[in-house]
């Protein structure tokens, strides 16, 4: 892991709220690492389009894959996106319509979009499925080479990007903490239920610690 | 709910995996309903940014609301905006690493930012609180005016718009079934735990229905 902070920059800096700010490397790879899914946004013909995407990070940069007849993806090849993953955390109720708001952890990273080589795109997307399901990749039926070339990856450094985290309860005005409303928060979270085998799977299959280990954490 | 169905036009239309896409107004609803987040996608100086935000919607139009002073919502004022609303609901894991894939559903809008006439904002705030915990708004302090004009509340009409949807098993190459791989689905949600009260809520006060009967459906 890089030493460096994030980067502050025109686009990275909080305006509002600085206070849930940071620039911390190492708070925006735990958030990453946490959820596997991003939305990035992105330009066709000069107006803004966005797409909900699966995502992992391998080192100090941020990657994402898809189709390679993909519109979304034909359409960002050297070209800038923004990109936030968030984690919902829960609802704030505060005494005052005003002050209700969410609990959150969210990174959002900004960079060219850079097309990975047709040689370096194995190995990314093996390190895509054994992030999510550490061992996976190796109890799958190989890859060929017709499927290596439909698939696109592209990737971002982590480097011009902020992380924002909003925790605990409402913060109210000092004369509304004298009013018998009830403030709180209602904790949300992602789990997993229990994993549901394919019907086709052959008898005697059993489920593989990679599937059994796998949580949000 | 106007009887027509969602726009296809160049912005909407799903180039890839047809069979994954609806333009049913229905459909797109139920999601919009089912989560209070949403990520918002626009342009500063013809570059993207993106901003995860709450969410909601009444009769056909979409809302969002954030601080006057946000950098996001002073760049949006009739500008074009792409958001999408998704719930992720599994991990499909299938027997060659091309087949995996994710359970969701996701909305797509698109439209010009419109902001709401100061006359106008309060019930849509009212809206707000009332559509993710019934009954809530009459129950807090009422909100003043500088707390009115310190909110800016946007909207796009629900018409240009595409759902896309995934469910059930991973869809194998046929030789592959007969591999002895797990295949399968890790299902997943969102889920709430219960209530935690601030601690500067008065002696007696009760935890409401509203926030009891808080779920995702």
């Amino acid at each position: 892991m890089s030493e460096k902070d994030l980067l502050i920059t025109d686009k990275t800096k909080l305006v509002r709220t600085p206070e849930r700010a940071s620039f911390d490397r190492k708070s925006a790879y735990e958030i990453i690492d946490d959820t596997p899914m991003c939305h990035v946004s992105y330009l066709i013909n000069g107006e803004p389009y966005i797409t909900p995407t699966l995502q992992w990070r391998f080192g100090d940069d941020f990657y994402w894959h898809g189709s390679s007849a993909s519109r979304f993806l034909r359409s960002i090849v050297d070209n800038p996106v923004a990109i936030n993953v968030m984690i919902l955390d829960g609802l704030v109720l505060a005494r005052s319509g005003m002050h209700h708001s969410a609990n959150y952890r969210s990174v959002t990273l900004f960079g060219k979009a850079r097309k990975i080589d047709e040689e370096e795109k194995e190995i990314q997307l093996e390190r895509f499925v054994d992030n999510l399901l550490p061992g996976r990749w190796n109890s799958l039926r190989k890859i060929n080479n017709q499927e290596v070339k439909a698939t696109t990856v592209f990737t971002i450094p982590i480097d011009e990007a902020s992380v924002k985290i909003r925790t605990g309860g409402p913060q109210d005005d000092d004369e509304d903490y004298q009013l018998p409303i009830w403030a709180g928060v209602i904790p949300i979270k992602q789990v997993t239920g229990s994993p549901i085998p394919d019907e086709r799977n052959l008898p005697g299959v059993a489920i593989p610690n990679h599937v059994n280990d796998y949580k949000f954490r």
